[in-house]
């Protein structure tokens, strides 16, 4: 007699992004011949850029000849892609090998499965608000108790708030693993290089493990903030970076990423290398490889000349977050984020709940964004809307925004 | 301080295949210039076809052009390759909807996070020797004791032998999840309908669930056998199957598979259609989608043109397949399997310990192929060789067994 994982049905109601899309399916139903406009999942809009779709075609058309045909990879992802990628932390002035990256289909697999190298009795710190599969991979795997008004038991809530800044203090009490994300996803903030070093020298002293999602790194032009946690001195002893192609490339459907687990990190009980040697054995057992003609698309988009059509594409998106971010702010809604990272963070008029202003400014204005308590409790009275969208849509979002919506 | 999870330390020795790799290349280090021929990993080698190919192409195309291009797709997968599945199975004579499908990167990754919905209270079967990612994905989570010579304490091994013919009887105490695999990597076994019945009955009488990977399926050319479970009457309400495109369409390193969890599956503490929910939630939560290029040539190798290419690739490697087993044959070699599958199983001569065979294998005929025991310890004495490769090689290889290997 089988029994189910009733960790399942600790989890609070949907997923957020399958909540959104039902929610607007049913507005679409009860309005037909109205046209939503979506400032709410990150989902890229813009098309892959030359360089880069000649990489993929020519990642299929090795396979089309049988001197050039592959099957399995490399079991950490293609070697030139990994060294591709050192280099670029190298700049960053991070010195990493190639075989502490691994090759990934994107952050959300590898953030949602790097808590399964390390036990379940480990404590969890996560940022409030944060991308919710941190929250959810934890409850699955059975690290937290029972969920009461969008908050589990056992996991450490970490307030990120207009007080601090988005970039939360210490936790309190004892932590083993912290997730921190930046540029934030839902926040916007970017965390500076004294911030994270408060974080990296508490899990250095308290053999803690800090689990960076970097994803937004390449949305990042001011020159002063870090775009990868190895550039504070010791991360490379406690960190466990997670980053991807989604949204520097235009991969959200295409799926690349990568995690960086170096040999030097190591936890309470961890032999030297163990951290890094777990992850490689979780991934050579429950994963095969990202596909090989994806990762001739992710070598494009590191050359020179990819590089310099992601940057075109992103600022196009951050254009588009200007736009949002100054049309609100002339209505006089309070607004964060949207400088450094693709993400605005709207504090909701008159300190109205999520969900609610989410179900306004869809009657109301015809957009559709995302509710910030779904990022957790303290993104309650917050919105979260996106960048990415085709400008002319953007635009006519902001316009529809401030002609229709009743403040 | 964090801790990592102890499980990991239970799993004996690397994991099969890198353990190959070592060995090989140990081997090559020490006998520079010698070629090795390799008829180890089940590793495709011939070009996709040409109507694949195209559809790659196509699937990169309209990344190229605003007016095409997505972003994050379907959760389950594209609408239009489940459809196509929903036909084929149909085809088997079994109704599934489309919804029942859940399109992935490969049936690795399915089948070692299948286990993860369930709890871990279940007690787990798998056939003896089995593909070693069953095993190993359960060892992780937390549902083995103690390996001791190459056997998880806790686990239920159910024998497959040369007696039985490499089908397993049922198992004797109370088991939960039931691992079978046909054709059976590593036998090349293929179960009748009738011994399908025999699981499928326990399983609904005892509300077991059985896990049924069908990766192989393609190579089935008897038309009595079956190519689906859900052509046992009954495995609608207690199996999820898992299968992949990575033989039949040479997929190995493109990626994709998919997972059949019809809504009626059930078990002991499942509400109805719960466990499909939970596969849902699991795969929305942790997983983000096959790639967008990827599944359309998925749906390249559904059409009629695609199915006619891979029909000629799969004949080209049971060329193969027939031609090993009857090299071997020739030498007075006690064979199985090869002929409705890939894989030859092979007893090792004079009983010898097959870590011993591919030693001699590898110093005497410069070939690899996989010890039996890698796949359990009823793999001990057995020695597993794919038929994929380039069909000279394959001659090649079997040549230089009949000349080298000392008998």
């Amino acid at each position: 007699m089988a029994t189910v994982n009733s960790n399942y049905r600790k989890l609070q109601a949907g997923y957020l992004f399958p909540e959104i899309g039902r929610r607007t399916r049913q507005f679409l139903a009860d309005n037909p011949g109205v046209q939503v406009m979506r400032l709410g999942i990150g989902n890229t809009t813009e098309p892959l850029t030359p360089t880069i779709i000649r990489g993929l075609h020519e990642g299929v058309e090795v396979l089309a000849q049988v001197e050039t045909y592959t099957g399995y990879g490399d079991e950490q992802g293609e070697t030139a892609l990994r060294e591709a990628l050192a280099r670029r932390y190298k700049g960053y002035g991070a010195e990493l090998d190639a075989d502490e990256f691994f090759v990934s289909d994107g952050a959300k697999p590898d953030t949602a499965n790097i808590q399964s190298i390390f036990g379940l009795d480990n404590v969890v710190a996560i940022q409030d608000p944060a991308y919710p599969v941190y929250v959810d991979s934890n409850v699955i795997a059975g690290r937290t108790g029972q969920g009461v008004n969008g908050q589990y038991e056992g996991l450490v809530y970490m307030p990120c708030t207009a007080e601090n800044g988005f970039f939360p203090d210490l936790p309190q009490g004892k932590v083993d693993l912290i997730y921190l994300c930046s540029p934030n996803n839902p926040t916007g903030a970017v965390a500076t290089h004294a911030q994270l070093k408060v974080f990296v020298d508490y899990a250095l002293a308290h053999k803690a493990i800090i689990i960076y999602d970097s994803a937004y790194a390449s949305f990042i032009s001011d020159p002063s903030l870090p775009r990868s946690i190895y550039e504070i001195e010791g991360a490379k002893k406690c960190a466990i970076e997670i980053n991807s192609f989604s949204k520097e490339g235009g991969f959200t459907g295409v799926r690349l990423g990568w995690a960086v687990v170096p040999k030097t990190v190591e936890c309470e009980n961890s032999e030297p290398g163990e951290i890094r040697r777990m992850w490689f054995r979780r991934q050579t057992t429950m994963f095969n490889g990202a596909s090989n003609i994806v990762q001739k698309g992710g070598l494009a988009i590191l050359s020179e000349a990819g590089q310099a059509e992601c940057r075109e594409v992103i600022g196009y998106y951050m254009r588009n977050a200007r736009a949002i971010r100054e049309g609100l702010e002339a209505l006089g809604l309070t607004c964060f984020g949207g400088v450094n990272a693709p993400y605005i963070w709207l504090q909701t008029p008159g300190g109205m709940a999520s969900w609610d202003f989410f179900d306004k400014l869809l009657r109301e204005a015809h957009v559709v964004g995302t509710p910030g308590s779904g990022f957790g409790p303290r993104g309650e009275g917050y919105f979260r809307l996106s960048a990415f969208g085709h400008h002319a849509d953007v635009l006519r979002a902001i316009e529809s925004i401030q002609k229709n919506l009743k403040l």
